[in-house]
């Protein structure tokens, strides 16, 4: 059996090979929390070794952020600084690819005044909504990974000793990366062509409408707008170097034509907003817009988050994921959307990827509206799939094939 | 006997407080090692309990800087990331408090492509040198201070255990800035008092040479400027916040008259130059400029640093140390220049502090230039001082004053 050292090692290589797919001379940005230092050592490491000419690291810290919360006037949070972005678009512009290990405690900001976060998330939105595009039109290579933290760990698994639930949570993480393996590359090519597949047969098809239902009371019709695209895992960026934006990832996801989405959807996992956690949402679409919403918990943010602009309350993203995907089997709630995503079909609230659209990445903000593709300063996955979950494609022709029966794919 | 935890503490608020003393809404930079999280915690808590708007780290890690020197090529070090310029000056406009902690091994580089380090020291001085002036006229509180890390500490004390190691130079650190007190701020304002008293002196008096004898060799005639300063410890910022800009300080210290020095003085403990180890250094001067130099150890350092810039052969500083401070009889050679500048007389080549000239920061560079300021890149402290030195004083009616015997103020 691998040890602990050889499975960091191996996820280390994956995420810089196959993940940001390191090129020579390509600068590299790692946002990584400080308790992952480890991590974050190897992959500069790895990073170098496949010819990066800078690996730069954008620490982060829970407990520093949380004592920011606590401490600082509500003032500072309504200023977020420019040279951030400005970092960013350094790199960016020089094809640097973006590591983004996320590991934070979900419940962290729980007992934060929501003012502050909520003016936080607006004041960073606008300064950094000028270089989404450089990763939601794939022209750099980017990828989200996770690590375990003591924080996240006793969230996910509240009953066992702090060291032991840490433990657990990363094997979970090689587990779902396929870093517990022989040969993750060789098992990511394989897993990377299976949903190929699936987005391919899907791209095909050109479906006009996607028909959910469950047994939580969900009834949604979603319209797909013509031309559209479902990508899989593998991405390629402007300098030609073939990446995956998230690992693990288990789905295959499209855009939903803005004004084309009716009925009543139902969350089927918690949503980790910004360190805090909405649970039970119901949804209810009129025209692509949702007209009414609620949660069991944690209703102020979804407040919050659909107070942040008007295009966040229509649907950005369209993902298919199948209920017994290995995340799903393990039947583990992570509270973190990277991995709770893949464990579910889900629609995301705001942006659209261009990319899902056909010659996407070359239109004007102006000709994607009015294409139907959502605009915002937010992009939120909530998650929707269940065992019994079963989506109707109906083609332009009216039509109708079964695409997912009780939660898989019946393709 | 206070425990460590109670000494950091005490080193936290005093450098919080005494240190930067951080005024309400006023933001605070901390260039942290990754391995002083804790001392970096600390100091963000108090930093915020005195009304902090927000405090920013900026993390580094002598592993992956030398990571980086060993694998990434020498273009990538000929341009120095202009953000990083951004980023610092945002803060300073903000009237920001910035803390350095240095910890770093002063061997760290040894193996390394001077070429490297050399391309990478000059972009990063093109690149900084307009704000410098931040902190080089004391527009903003600035403090420099100490952390005690492994590999620091087994340079410093080689022959004892990592653990044992770390603990010793902590204690000299807590020892030095005077935290192992039962008042360490109490002590700092005494501490501040004798320094200005000795500073009181020396500008009434506002001697026209210094003569500098010792058994080394040491032979040198420095010629002040009309109207210099000597500071001690405590400056004053934009905002009126009184500061401590080096924790710990021993020294008062003014500019000589760029060319007005001349003769020779040899070095009296190493030099640490950008992570290598210069030593046993002689420098002859004629009119303020190096005309011959040597080094028993790192010649090849000191040749690098003076090919920055012709200024750089000039001196920009003139401090004294009494050869009996508390750090000198501690007798250890820390290899880092905040510690060991503070044990001895010491000069420095390069950039002179404008803050030492009557007025001198609202000079232009024109008229600084022309009243005997040096400018240059660099700023680079050694030290002089021993145990027998003398420093005889002349005013500028010729008279002589003995001001230094045997090491010490003969005041």
């Amino acid at each position: 059996m691998m040890n602990f050292e050889q499975k960091l090692e191996n996820y280390a290589e994956l995420v810089i090979k196959k993940g940001v797919n390191v090129q020579k001379g390509q600068p590299v940005m790692i946002a990584c929390p400080i308790e992952s230092y480890e991590l974050g050592y190897l992959m500069a490491k790895k990073a170098y070794d496949c010819g990066a000419s800078d690996v730069v690291f954008n620490w982060y810290d829970d407990a520093l952020g949380l004592l920011r919360y606590e401490k600082a006037p509500l003032e500072s949070f309504q200023e977020f600084p420019e040279w951030i972005k400005i970092r960013q678009e350094y790199y960016f512009k020089k094809n640097g690819a973006v590591i983004s290990i996320t590991s934070s405690d979900p419940t962290l900001l729980e007992s934060v005044d929501p003012e502050k976060i909520q003016a936080s998330n607006i004041a960073q939105s606008k300064v950094m909504k000028p270089i989404m595009k450089y990763t939601m039109n794939d022209m750099n290579a980017w990828c989200v990974v996770g690590a375990a933290s003591k924080g996240w760990a006793k969230c996910v698994f509240p009953d066992l000793e702090p060291e032991e639930a840490v433990e657990k949570l990363w094997d979970a993480i090689f587990y779902t990366t396929r870093c517990d393996q022989e040969d993750p590359i060789g098992a990511w090519d394989e897993h990377v062509a299976t949903m190929d597949r699936h987005a391919r047969f899907l791209n095909e098809k050109q479906f006009k409408y996607l028909h959910y239902k469950n047994s939580l009371g969900t009834d949604l019709t979603i319209e797909l707008p013509k031309n559209h695209k479902f990508l899989s895992a593998g991405s390629t960026s402007d300098i030609g170097a073939e990446f995956i934006a998230n690992m693990p990832t288990e789905e295959v996801f499209t855009l939903p034509k803005k004004d084309g989405v009716n009925g009543v959807v139902y969350s089927s996992k918690p949503l980790n907003y910004g360190g805090n956690l909405i649970d039970g949402m119901r949804f209810v679409f009129r025209d692509g817009k949702v007209v009414e919403y609620s949660a069991e918990k944690g209703q102020q943010y979804l407040d919050q988050m659909f107070s942040v602009d008007e295009n966040g309350k229509y649907l950005g993203e369209v993902a298919l994921v199948p209920y017994d995907s290995p995340i799903s089997n393990l039947d583990i709630v992570f509270m973190n959307t990277l991995f709770d995503e893949n464990a579910s079909c889900h629609l995301a609230f705001g942006k659209a990827y261009p990319t899902c659209l056909e010659g996407g990445t070359r239109l004007t903000d102006e000709e994607l509206e009015e294409k139907g593709v959502n605009d915002s300063l937010i992009h939120e996955d909530f998650m929707i799939g269940t065992e019994d979950l079963s989506i109707i494609g109906e083609l332009e022709n009216g039509e109708k094939l079964e695409l997912f029966k009780d939660g898989n794919f019946a393709i």
